[in-house]
């Protein structure tokens, strides 16, 4: 049945308010327009940013919106002008886009691009200011350009990476976000080197990536900061040769760090989004050169201070957004190192569901052992 | 007259306590021990550094103690050990010192030496914990290992560089710190690329040096922000070539500089020592890349906050003593730029005393128009 240039009604997880269940409805998705690129959803997973969004604390927070934005799947159709993509191709969309064009892509010293960020950031599509999303005529607003808790979504061309082919997109729907969040922290933005030491704050998703991607880039102490000790197990695989549980302490963690380190390591990574921690991480950093990267997204209004002379003695305070990564360059190279057996993807996925059970999903992220949970919206 | 190995009684202006004008005394000063250097020290500037302490708001400063750490002078005697430096040798002394052996001088990182800053940081010299300067048999407290408010001072070897002999000593005194902490905040700690926006927050030596220092980079706009707006006109001679006064705005002055420069500037610096208007550097940078660096020293137990925001979308704070520079390695090769005609010192230079005055010396560093007040010690 073709469904080009057709409305497609499908199954998408609707949030109609702030902290109550999603409900799965029965959606309207227009056809794209200009520079828009249509996409049947197949995996998507959960991240805590879908859950900051949908607990209300986000204050850009819109609704009714479809959530989700780390997912794979493959084009349905495309709008004019659309030239990279076609339909059939195997993509993951990305919530930052890469234009190529803008100040920020030409500057060759950041990823964030800029060109679709003013639509995206309020729940729209850039073309005319609407979603393409509705239920019976009700416009439903769009979530970080992506909205992947839905069977098919809309999104803009600049944030489409093509992949491989043969990808299994059950798995590499995790490239959309975490894990190379993690890896860029480390490669992009730290640009730890080896031998270097390594203290990482809190070890979910994120966090296990930060350890992957210092171990590749050969650190020597990789110590993992969090107060579930259950986590060391799982995140020695991942490469965390020390654990550190602030709880087991009654120094201050970054004195603890300190003292454990001879006056501090050369990096850290704060995966939390708590200013405390971020706070903590920056302080645990060598006097001289201790590089601390925010990784974690605090809430809304809450600020991160520290003397300022921990500054001036040399340590240098910075933060990353998908890892520095350039979206539609780096994601297809991300997939490729995965096919390679260069990074890991497969060890994340702790659970698996269908798409009606995503409420069930969401509660299992408080849950200690999931890492990521990856939705089947096609089974 | 050979005063090697005597007590040389010499003139000192000695701080017996906080906020109490400064005495002319006859000081004993002990010669050189092991690894010490005894310099006659001919010419001294004043610093903010030197009043922060002076004024009682530094809980590290100790009294009764002999202020000052921006000067030249001649080797009188070394001590036991000694071999980089002998009587005659034209030296300016430096507060960061430079071993070139510990953790610090061997990272190839940082310019933070850690050799002797448990004895300078607590006024005594290391060997024996003991101060060489005396008034009648008291104590009286080294200050950041340098002491250059006195005629003769003792200090450590490792915290001395030798100099061109035929350096004028009443300029090069300048290059002890205020002129390198600015040249090295945008040459080593921001590394300031050619066409370059930069924001200077704070007009006085350190600002101008960083201000030349942007200018040598090849920075196109270099906007200077002050209150007084009767810098401006000194300013241009440095580079500065567009001026704010946040007076003049009703807009937070992060915002006036964002609206001028298309989103902010490439490297902004904080030249004053105040937390809030570090936070308005940081805040003025451009998303994606924009660098802050802190070169004013703030008053002790104030912080600086900040949104996580600002550094998760590319803004990167850091901060800079003595400009990043290796003091004996690099201070000599600053005197020959200076010789050469490639960076300015004689500019900042708007007064000039002797000893006895130093208290009026002191009122004028509060008065707009003074940068920097050299005094003579053996006029």
């Amino acid at each position: 049945m073709a469904t080009q240039d057709q409305v497609i009604t499908c199954k998408a997880a609707v949030a109609w308010e702030a902290n109550k269940p999603l409900v799965i409805e029965d959606v309207q998705v227009a056809p794209p327009q200009a520079g828009e690129v249509r996409i049947k959803i197949l995996f998507t997973a959960l991240c805590h940013t879908d859950a900051y969004t949908w607990s209300g604390k986000d204050p850009e927070g819109l609704f009714p919106c479809i959530l989700g934005h780390e997912a794979a799947g493959i084009v349905e159709s495309v709008g004019e002008g659309v030239t990279e993509v076609q339909p059939g191709d195997h993509v993951i969309p990305c919530y930052q886009a890469e234009c190529r064009e803008c100040k920020f892509c030409k500057s060759g010293k950041t990823n964030l691009c800029g060109k679709v960020r003013l639509a995206t950031g309020v729940g729209v599509m850039l073309t005319d200011r609407k979603s393409r999303f509705s239920v019976n005529g009700k416009p439903i607003y769009h979530f970080m350009g992506t909205s992947t808790f839905s069977q098919y979504t809309v999104v803009h061309d600049v944030s489409v990476a093509k992949i491989h082919p043969q990808a299994p997109l059950e798995k590499v729907c995790l490239l959309g976000c975490g894990v190379p969040t993690g890896l860029g922290a480390v490669w992009n933005t730290a640009k730890v080197e080896a031998g270097s030491n390594v203290a990482i704050f809190g070890l979910g998703t994120v966090g296990l990536a930060v350890a992957e991607g210092a171990k590749t880039a050969g650190a020597s102490r990789i110590i993992g900061v969090d107060i579930d000790s259950k986590k060391f197990d799982i995140a020695k695989k991942f490469g965390v040769n020390e654990f550190v549980n602030p709880k087991d302490h009654d120094k201050p963690i970054q004195q603890v760090i300190v003292d454990l380190t001879d006056g501090g390591v050369d990096y850290s990574f704060e995966c939390i989004g708590n200013v405390s921690v971020m706070r903590a991480a920056l302080e645990c950093c060598h006097k001289g050169w201790g590089t601390s990267v925010i990784v974690g997204v605090a809430a809304s209004g809450q600020e991160i201070s520290t003397r300022p002379f921990q500054l001036v003695t040399g340590r240098v305070w910075k933060g990353t957004a998908f890892g520095g990564f350039k979206s539609r360059s780096q994601v297809p190279w991300l997939v490729d190192k995965y096919m390679n057996k260069e990074i890991k993807v497969d060890e994340y996925i702790t659970h698996t569901m269908i798409l009606d059970h995503i409420n069930e999903a969401f509660d299992l992220m408080h849950e200690g052992g999931c890492l990521r949970c990856v939705l089947a919206l096609h089974p």
